[in-house]
């Protein structure tokens, strides 16, 4: 739970009394390599918190898989496209190595923006980040070469592209 | 303001102290036709909410305007890749009529956060639901064709098409 804390505790104040509270909502879950956070056509279940490992996105084009996007230990992840409305998920999350991640429900994440004081502000913030990262993404899809992209990708993900192979 | 606190009230419960504080923070601000809410390359200085008009989304694609979506009143607006990070606007918004508005500075949106017992949760809500409408503008635009798209705006926004022309 260590991890996750901190990066709680990196963006609001947390009474030791929230972080019990905190460890009973989130779980432990495993994804060993290959499997899926969510899929295509499923309503994503969960938000996460990757304490070890990667996992990448992508959509299903006429039986062709297309990438878009990774994200590895010490994030949030989620489909929130899905999550958010609870309607099923248009793409896949899959895991690329054996994970670990702590994971909150939807029902459960209502009661940590209910009880503990400064969730909406993490919520808000946390959903911010994602949006504008997304709009930054898009911008660059059509902007950037597939190059600039690729050069872009790599000099943020140095240590992925080990990983990803 | 009646209509701004009705949309707040709408979301979140509002005391007769945080009203008067709500009052103080949102400034009355018109747009004239043809005016812009944000100009490309300027940043984003405010959220507003239309209590009167409509305002159109359009880039600038080597000299021709690509008009992406429309936003009228009782609603919010704001260019958030732009305001959320205080960074230069890529797109524009420009007034398509007489527009009437109040509007909340960056500085002033962090006061009501903080000030406001559920701030945070509404700000959560809004970013929230543009975040997935965008997710559902973007899915169609990859998986419809022109027409449906059209169509589907139409049945969505029958009023503006006598609006827009």
């Amino acid at each position: 739970m260590v991890p996750l804390l901190q990066a709680i505790k990196s963006i609001i104040p947390v009474t030791a009394q929230e972080e019990e509270l905190i460890g009973t909502l989130f779980k432990k879950r495993g994804y060993s390599k290959e499997s899926f956070f969510v899929s295509e056509g499923e309503v994503c279940k969960y938000v996460g918190f990757i304490v070890e490992g990667v996992m990448r996105f992508y959509i299903n084009d006429n039986g062709e898989e297309k990438t878009y996007g990774f994200i590895k230990e010490n994030s949030f992840i989620s489909n929130y496209g899905s999550f958010v409305p609870q309607t099923p998920s248009l793409q896949n999350i899959q895991a690329l190595e054996d994970c670990r991640l702590y994971v909150i429900s939807h029902a459960d994440l209502q009661k940590f923006y209910r009880d503990v004081q400064h969730g909406e502000r993490l919520g808000r913030l946390v959903i911010e980040q994602v949006f504008i990262q997304m709009l930054q993404d898009l911008n660059s899809f059509y902007t950037d070469t597939p190059e600039m992209r690729y050069d872009k990708f790599l000099t943020q993900n140095a240590d992925l592209r080990q990983r990803i192979r």
